[in-house]
């Protein structure tokens, strides 16, 4: 049986695949300069329908949050993040690796709390000592976040508001974009990120290619962009290998089907959870579905289905996590249904 | 009349200045290779009164915590600070501008919880996913602390346990030990702290000096120390400079003569803030003392002496600090004592 | 037809191609603890042949260098190379990015040369102010060369004799390793880069991967090794992505047939090249050969083969490249001995 | 007997140490907000004669360049440098540690050759992969050279012209200009610089204070210079101690009389070397003369005269340093005079 342990347990998606297998023989240019990752660019300037500066390919996720925030900040200023953000937590001082300081500021379930956000800028200007302190450059936000949850249109202008009053930037790290679009309750498209962000990904990876982060400038590229990545160590070679997937992603509305699909099995992994009596640990409309257990539940669950042990609470219980993905499939989920037990009989 | 906003607002101990003086013709090696260099350490060596590695001399605090925590860290790791920390307010970014993140934990009145040290711990190590989180590989602490508050010997030993079981270095800033160490509460002596640390500091720009501060390594040196602190831009030229300042700094007990005649001012300055009225926000030990205001209030205050805008309380109060160094005299007390008014009369 | 510009124009080798279809569907980890991952680091020792730490995949080459040597280095120490070193030319100040100063040495034909080697470290330590200096730490080397040329087992063995005495680590730059080890005049097996280096690579991208680059620790594998690379943005979440690729890689000689057969072809292609006439830049024996052109010669050549303008002489002529790789066939050097006129002809 | 082996033996000159003495119990802000800082700036300005930016005061020579360069470049930028630049050799990787790649060019006699600086920047435009090498951002220069030699204003007229044609930034360190300045032979006046430079430095440790380096930026001043300067570690509490020393130093024409003074006493140096037979290394105009000598006449040298032996020659020759500085007196040179033997009797 497949685990639902996480969003990247597989390869590509067959689509993405056939691309590549298509394409293998093609000759050309290295470094990105090739008319596949010319059109996956123009593609997605397509999805997003407003205006935006330039797209860019990148191999993975933390390395495109490393690169989109040092080529936006300027050397001495730092990043504003949800305490629970992944620049904060998750990917191994990669960002302070580049010189720039994380500021970590309240959250609730993963959603930047933005009154605490303009109180800290209100503050911080009004600190007669603010110059010994780091100058807040930019805000970083997940958008789903890292507890499925989504920020609401009203939220990120607000954000936007702040981010021009205090002359910062907004960057929105969409790792797990997608399953945000395929959601009902999204309220932000690609072209309202275009139109509120400085930049914003568009994450592949997880969305199922084998691997792949688009990087969206809005409203202007940083200068000497093909250095800086290289610099970075993050140019590809065989830049080919992004430009060839994300045009397929982004041919005949797969990336937007891929989000859809997946949201539709997490909805029913949710009823499933629910009618077998798990408690939610907090709401998440996304491909992640959060419940919480405690020690001997998750040895006895264990037993009958794979999840991803995602964290404790503070008092102690497991925060269990299920997660559907571009792979995920109807009989997936009907074998889920099957062999998951009601919670009472753990 | 003097201000006592802080304890570096005037030049150098006469004595100080009178050893620059003495020596100023006198021709010597550069980049501390001078017979006055090698006597201060020396004699600082003797006021530890415990082995120790070596003592170095640099110019600036932010500097000497920014040379210090980088050389005693592996390159991916990172330092625990109290929230509070100068390192983690104050510096301008500093120490992330070597690539480390800064760890904010929790503080009471500037000194490090240590339970919830304890507990960070224990759940790093306990997250299955801590290899892609920033190792933590040193506490930083100040003593006395940036609100005046001290370490108990309690408290710093177990954070040397903790240290010890989870393979972490040990510094603490001690820009203004002297202060610490003439303080009847203080517990830890010079020698504590040499068998404590991997590191300490004994500052003496706020001490005494033109400029100048002491890193001791208690356990080892860092590999290459001349090499490292010129990398950091820390290597003064004339080095003599800081040589003969700390050397007359440890002659004849000048440095503990300066750290308790100050404390005996604070002393006196607070009981005249107490006996005016004056509510303290907490209770500071050592030569900063810290009393709360409203606005109306600072600006009453403000036309009788002078004292320094700290901080901020949530609840919009002014914390205002008076600081005694080593430039207080007792006329000036005598003067602070006939011209600040009665807190009810502001 | 198919241009020669270079090793890197087309996707994968079909063999690699189709292990990533047949496994893409398998659930597993991610970022490199899946069973391809371990199977194929095996594969690759049992190819080495000598006992060594560790070995690890990564996704580039400029960042295979980039982590490789910021790991090896004490973060004060600089790094000889030739001054035609990769590093030092072509990866936009990557090494510098994570703080390390580049020395320059002489080199012949992209050869380092070893007397100017030693002179340098012996002149470094004879200078009273090498403490103010860049320490060398240690010895960056390409195999083959940028230029297609090989090192001598006693060259080898004699750097590693002199990082030895100067203490000092040696890694070798394998990006196009497979076409050394595939050319009759090449003395160095992966054995003895194994006991002669504290690491070298084992290139990936050139030899028929979508992506991906080896790097075998020798004697000691780094510290928090999975956190380092992760800091530096260089961990794949699907890191399958390079286990299967390099497990198919060193199944049944796949990596050894490769780099044998390019060979095979670049024999020809000189010899289509000599026998019609084209001057050699310099004498290489791996899958590169160069021939100088003057900038109408240059004009007339494209209109019949694809080549690359690899640079300029210092009297300017042109250094034209012709490459042959894991995809060329028979019938690509056929059909370029039938296209490619004799030189005078141009 | 006085030794003449470096223009820093010495602590302050005596009216830079009584302008200290005068001042030091004088109550100021810290970190260069102080009434003298701001004298000395406006000073500095006047002295400057012409308009520019701003003038920020840093404390050693190191530090100076690491901050005025880091500043002055985009983090992916490279620093063009004469190979015998003294960021390129003697300050220990503090360039390379933020993140700068050092360019080295070739000199003569420590001047830049400005045909191989044009040769270099069009070769590097010519170059189709100059997007994979470091972007040259500024060049760098020291006026006086570390040999002692001075660039002519057509040579710096001419560079500057090359930095606006590519792009570029100019930076000269200044760290014995006031040597410089008291040459008839210089070309160059304060004037000049500001005009030709986006920054120069004015040193202050070898023309007589006990530490302090000017930044004069003439353009345009960097963003958030304060905590930029914080960030790099280079802020002073004290910066009182700065600003009383420069404030004095451009006070009277002190600055340009120490200039003349210690070139007077280098000229009568030279003829006394001259005459006594000792062959020059190079011809310098300023404080520093070279001289030639094997092994044997360096050690008999040693017992009559203090020298610097400040290198070697490509032959195995001693190149011997004599320096004047602010500290020369007639009375040394005369006795320098009767001390030093002929040559032939070495």
């Amino acid at each position: 049986m497949r685990t639902f342990e996480c969003d990247y347990t597989e390869g590509a998606h067959p689509k993405i695949l056939e691309a590549l297998i298509r394409t293998n023989m093609e000759q050309m240019s290295g470094y990105g300069c090739d008319p596949y990752t010319e059109r996956a660019a123009k593609k997605i300037k397509a999805a997003i329908g407003a205006p935006v500066s330039s797209v860019t390919f990148l191999v993975g996720g933390t390395q495109t949050n490393m690169i989109a925030i040092d080529l936006l900040l300027a050397p001495y200023e730092g990043v504003l993040s949800p305490k629970t953000g992944h620049i904060n937590v998750h990917e191994a001082g990669a960002i302070e690796f580049t010189g720039h300081k994380v500021i970590a500021l309240p959250e609730h379930d993963g959603v930047l709390d933005v009154d605490a956000l303009e109180a800290y800028l209100c503050d911080f200007y009004a600190d007669a000592t603010h110059e010994h302190m780091v100058r807040p450059g930019l805000v970083y936000l997940t958008h789903p976040t890292e507890y499925g949850t989504l920020y609401t249109k009203a939220q990120l202008s607000r954000i936007r508001a702040l981010c021009d009053r205090y002359e910062m930037k907004l960057y929105v790290d969409g790792a797990r974009l997608g399953y945000a679009l395929g959601c009902p309750e999204n309220e932000l498209t690609l072209a309202d990120l275009a139109a509120l962000c400085d930049a914003f990904s568009i994450g592949g990876t997880k969305l199922g290619l084998l691997c792949g982060e688009a990087v969206v400038f809005g409203r202007e590229t940083p200068k000497a962009l093909l250095s800086q990545v290289k610099r970075h160590g993050g140019l590809l070679a065989k830049g080919r290998v992004l430009g060839v997937q994300y045009d397929a992603m982004f041919t005949d509305g797969l990336y937007e089907a891929i989000g859809r699909e997946a949201i539709r099995h997490a909805r029913r992994i949710r009823g499933i959870l629910e009618a077998k009596g798990y408690p939610f640990a907090w709401n998440s409309p996304t491909n992640q579905q959060f419940v919480l257990l405690n020690d001997a539940e998750v040895d006895a669950l264990k037993r009958h289905v794979g999840f991803d042990l995602w964290g404790r609470t503070a008092d102690g219980r497991w925060i269990v996590r299920f997660t559907s993905s571009w792979s995920t499939t109807d009989a997936d989920v009907d074998e889920l249904e099957r062999a998951l037990p009601d919670k009472q009989e753990l």
